[in-house]
């Protein structure tokens, strides 16, 4: 199952337009790594004195690109960021740790840049030696061709199982300065916090310095990629990158993130976050409905985002989604497994606005024909109230379907 | 789905036969409280002086029956266990309390005993009040017609989606005395530690208190019960009670778990339980394989067994076992989801008892086409060592195929 099959029935209707962002060139190239005919390498290139920052897989088994990237966070520059899809280059040990340095090296190269300012992205197949030399033969007339109004072709040639290509981009301003925001990103599977086989790469013109941004790219994520799941698998290559080539400027003094005048910059970048987030859920392997769930009166936040994710996991809880069902006999359940504190004779949960169950019972006025053009739509909402304390979170998942089955046990990835 | 529907391929070939243990008899009956046409209530009767141990679902939106249950076991003496499937008697508020004081308090006084020595146990369905008036009505012709003999038509009269019924038995001999251990089980979806919707209930004619029954129990089902998933959801019903009825004695100063008269007995226990639990295994909803996970070199048990359960509980992982891939990569990053200590550049992988990678990366001499017969039988052996520790641990679980999805998209459990 590659890019290209039938697409979600959950996607929007159509890739937005990203408006150029200035110091920002995309080039994209059909590699061969692993696919034909189709673009699986993109080359974003960046103006010297773009600051960067980073969020990474969790994953105790992450692959080589993203140790290399965690290890050149901290300088704070980039000149490049160098995807490929088809061949995630995880668990390849010596080997996958060779092939970084050498397409880094020849990227550097014709760069004249530093090498600890390429980073580095790869999606795809697990345990294959991937080819650095496939990559590095495509390099210079990519780096030759790049423009800075690829945005389409920049999402669409690092799809893997994607069914659609993922685009969002937002305006914000800071001090008098108008910035533009864009983001791209690609993931179907293998999604749950901390971040799936996720890749989301963010570019911006604000002139920002490295740890501002990392700050508030932390916080963003926090809300949007950390808060999704498709089948509570983590990949060992989640990588989002958030590039600000300062064009938009210049500021000074903006070192402090709680500063008011970033206001609206966090407010633009949430919005993307979240968007391209959404963007990944809809299209969630097999998903045929998109599903959000929010958990209040939990301990704390922490407590209301496992209990949220319990129930997102929950296999019960995504097929009878998946059948139209209002069980919610199996959201008392997942909310009982997840081990966080919760009183059962407290506890309330709507479905689509209904009240479904109350005091630890079902609501005696809840009639389940009510509720049947809501489970029947494409977006399922579901609201559960532990009654214990102050903490809330709002997690997004995707349903369980036949889908979900055809394309993972074929699909080698 | 209810019981009846095509039996599991991964079924034992019958039931075994399970003899008769002095002090226990068996009745069932159809209350018609949800199915038609088939037994769904069971008695089994406790000759007195009858001692009592049990273990329960973890779940903090536990039923009114677990409830009960649990406050009465300190006691430790037992003179009936009664059990109906269709209805889970869970999250029905104050009602479901007076439903258990209800049939607890009708049965004891049929029986003449303390109310405290009536232990109850329900399966089915969510939320539902359950009517003790279709079960209280059929208390006296179950109480009058039980006998010894009983064990299928009570491993039947449990059943809920499970697809063949579940009984096991074994011989050991404390002290010269022969003693004879019989159980029964359901289950099949909402199966993970600790427990899921699995209901078992275990019989011996030791004579044995119940603190060692208790300890004993705790640690057998540890290596069992608790060793499974099917889908990684929790029961908020699940409900393990051995009892015994100390007619194979008397013996005294058996007060010790450690006492060397006890490795009979405990063994016997083990292979009970074990064979029960993977029964339960076997009926996942959908299963065709039955895949067994085995986790070593990891830091210490508990994070094996993290391990082994972050393996067994993907749905990547499993939906390629169920299309017959070998795809280890996926059980690569399961590793590293985990959150436990691993070594990714030590990390092995055997299959089938072949090896697929090692030292971080795919074995150079792995012949994938040499692992097809056994991806393509119907027990599937992986073995993962992570290289930090001494920590070992194996767990079960199933493949996820199409048929969980059609059980689980209409079946409102």
């Amino acid at each position: 199952m590659a890019a290209g099959s039938q697409r979600s029935p959950l996607a929007p209707v159509a890739l937005p337009q990203l408006p150029e962002i200035e110091g920002v060139r995309l080039g994209v190239a059909e590699s061969g790594v692993r696919y034909r005919d189709r673009s699986d390498v993109l080359v974003a290139l960046l103006d010297p004195g773009t600051a960067i920052a980073g969020c990474f897989t969790t994953s105790k088994t992450r692959s080589a690109p993203v140790d290399w990237d965690k290890a050149n966070l901290a300088q704070g520059r980039a000149r490049a960021i160098l995807v490929n899809a088809g061949n995630a280059n995880a668990f390849t040990g010596a080997r996958g740790v060779q092939t970084v340095a050498g397409t880094v090296g020849e990227l550097s190269r014709l760069l004249g840049c530093p090498r600890e300012e390429i980073f580095v992205a790869s999606t795809g197949v697990i345990g294959e030696p991937l080819d650095e030399a496939l990559i590095n033969a495509v390099l210079a007339p990519t780096i030759e061709q790049a423009t800075g109004d690829g945005w389409s072709a920049a999402a669409t040639a690092i799809m893997t199982t994607d069914t659609f290509s993922k685009a969002a981009t937002a305006f914000a301003e800071i001090a008098g300065h108008q910035v533009t925001i864009n983001g791209i990103a690609k993931g179907s599977g293998m999604i749950a916090p901390d971040m799936a086989t996720m890749l989301a790469f963010l570019f911006t013109d604000a002139s920002l310095p490295a740890p501002v941004l990392q700050e508030l790219l932390t916080r963003s994520v926090e809300r949007s990629f950390n808060a999704i799941t498709v089948d509570g698998d983590t990949s060992t290559s989640d990588t989002i990158l958030l590039a600000a080539t300062q064009k938009a400027g210049p500021l000074a003094g903006l070192d402090n993130v709680g500063d008011p005048r970033l206001r609206s910059f966090s407010r633009a970048l949430d919005q993307v976050t979240l968007d391209l987030a959404l963007q990944v859920v809809r299209d969630g392997e097999g998903a045929e409905k998109l599903i959000a769930i929010t958990v209040t009166g939990a301990e704390d936040a922490r407590a209301a985002r496992r209990i949220a994710f319990a129930i997102g996991n929950s296999p019960l809880v995504k097929t009878a989604i998946a059948g139209s069902d209002a069980n919610w006999g199996r959201i008392v359940m997942a909310v009982g497994k997840s081990g966080e504190a919760a009183d059962r004779d407290r506890l309330q949960i709507r479905i689509g606005g209904l009240s479904v169950a109350k005091n630890g019972m079902r609501d005696p006025d809840y009639d389940e024909s009510a509720l049947t053009p809501h489970m029947r739509g494409r977006e399922i909402d579901i609201a559960v109230d532990v009654g214990v304390g102050p903490g809330r979170a709002t997690v997004w998942t995707c349903d369980l379907t036949h889908r979900y089955i055809d394309i993972n046990g074929s699909y080698r990835s």
